[in-house]
């Protein structure tokens, strides 16, 4: 039997679509569109990509989108300079800076200068913090994503055994815990494993639901999978295929052809967690938006 | 057989004989002394009973202490405004304030009104968002003194599978945060349990460090547990005891007497991770001192 695919790219439209609505509400109560700034810092051929994909996205939905393009050498000063003035700029509710900043950047120090209100990245200290304390304001976009695609492929959560596989800060971590909070979406019992991790096998085969983020292709094999369980697929990893244009084609950190014989749902790669990731910025921003009207 | 048992007395012992020694430098390099503000709302019996402790421990030290000590029916403008006071007050290098609270104020509002590096208790959403992304200032004392326990008992904690069952913010959560970053004292596998886990037997089975933080007297009974684990138990309750001459004993969230023949080592309540929590704020409040000094 064969697992049934969670189609990200068809739960993200959906969410795109919520997100016009909500984009032509706010048009009509309060003349004016929520707008998303976006720094991007040296010319990163993958970041621009991403820079395009984001600016299309809003573009799409009815949010208002400016990308500062700013020089590879240019002063921490300036990046911060940049910030406090779109921090107080009313045309943009949101702030987003483009990853990885130039080695002479501090990435920390940069992104907690984003106003609290305006991250809609959820990265900042203070979201963080928000976040671990269970009042969260914006959860990074990856987490808040799968929590999505779980709820709205009705795969339960609560009383489940969730296995993730990596801690970063930008989906592990988060992740582990908004799936264990005591919230909708919530209350599963959660193991985090990551590279200090011994034996995933004995982790990954009690999982319910086993999210891969681990950055390394194809970590996960059908071997280390649950029968009928949820695989939930982050990676992102390019590997060299002559037969296309390009030379690569994109494969996740699991090994999607064994694991999809194994499995009850799994999310392909492309058009799995990515397009969720992309959908929830843009829900983000409307949050932004709608937390800084009702602060004034 | 039977578990040895960590005697958190001693543990605590050497710390606050570390803390002690820390506190002649100090004197001796700087002509002052570490201080930590305590504020106190109302007359809670055990709030009371926890300040005392409190304040012996930083004299015994050599910590200047003072409690602040408020009526149960203080406003929170009141509240703030003497946490401002304090904040600015050079002679407090921490302050803590005794919850919980009386139900008119916001406990959320005060706690985020210390200044971050005053907050010894690391529970200012300042603090829970850097413990979050990995570069924590202050942590808070009970997850703090059970990593330290674990340390200095040499019981490994990376790779281990460790389960942490309770989620709250000042044991739990941060807990399963510390002990699985990629740290001196973390890289441990964590399964975090909560009143949501079904069959709590299948995680609390393969701990091989199991953590109790449930507060509820004699959770984890001998039939939970591995044999050879290390079990640390975090709670304290109240349980009638005619014989004994205040009426009542405490006793931990874990089944001591039966565990104990399983167990390969184990915490015992009292004498286990309490006197380490009080240890602890005080490690912490040299910490607060060292972080003040290095900002002038």
């Amino acid at each position: 039997m064969s697992a049934k695919i969670i189609d990200g790219n068809k739960i993200a439209a959906d969410i795109r679509n919520e997100v016009s609505q909500k984009v032509v509400i706010i048009n009509k109560t309060y003349k004016n569109s929520p707008g998303l700034a976006v720094v991007l810092i040296g010319s990163n051929p993958a970041s621009l990509s991403y820079v395009k994909g984001k600016e299309k996205d809003c573009t799409d939905v009815g949010i208002v989108t400016k990308t500062f393009r700013l020089e590879e050498n240019i002063s921490e000063e300036e990046v911060l300079h940049l910030i406090e003035k779109l921090n107080n700029d009313n045309n943009y509710h949101g702030i987003l800076t483009q990853l990885p900043f130039p080695n002479h950047l501090n990435e920390r120090t940069i992104i907690n200068s984003i106003h609290p209100l305006k991250d809609v990245d959820g990265i900042g200290i203070h979201n963080a913090g928000l976040l671990a304390i269970e009042s969260p304001k914006f959860i990074p976009a990856t987490p808040l994503g799968i929590q999505q695609m779980l709820l709205r492929s009705n795969i339960q959560i609560p009383g489940k055994h969730i296995v993730i596989c990596g801690r970063s800060n930008l989906v592990g971590r988060p992740l582990s815990i908004i799936l264990s909070q005591k919230t909708i979406g919530g209350n599963g019992t959660i193991t985090l494993c990551h590279t200090g991790t011994s034996n995933l096998y004995k982790y990954s085969l009690q999982a319910d639901i086993l999210i891969a983020a681990t950055g390394q292709p194809r970590t996960i094999t059908s071997a280390m999978v649950k029968p009928g369980s949820t695989i939930i697929d982050v990676g992102i990893n390019r590997v060299e295929d002559p037969s296309k244009k390009n030379g690569y084609r994109l494969i996740g950190d699991v090994d999607f052809e064994s694991v999809k014989d194994i499995a009850g749902n799994i999310t392909p790669v492309p058009g799995g967690v990515g397009p969720m990731t992309r959908a929830m910025l843009l829900e983000n921003t409307i949050k932004a938006y709608e937390f800084q009207i009702n602060e004034e």
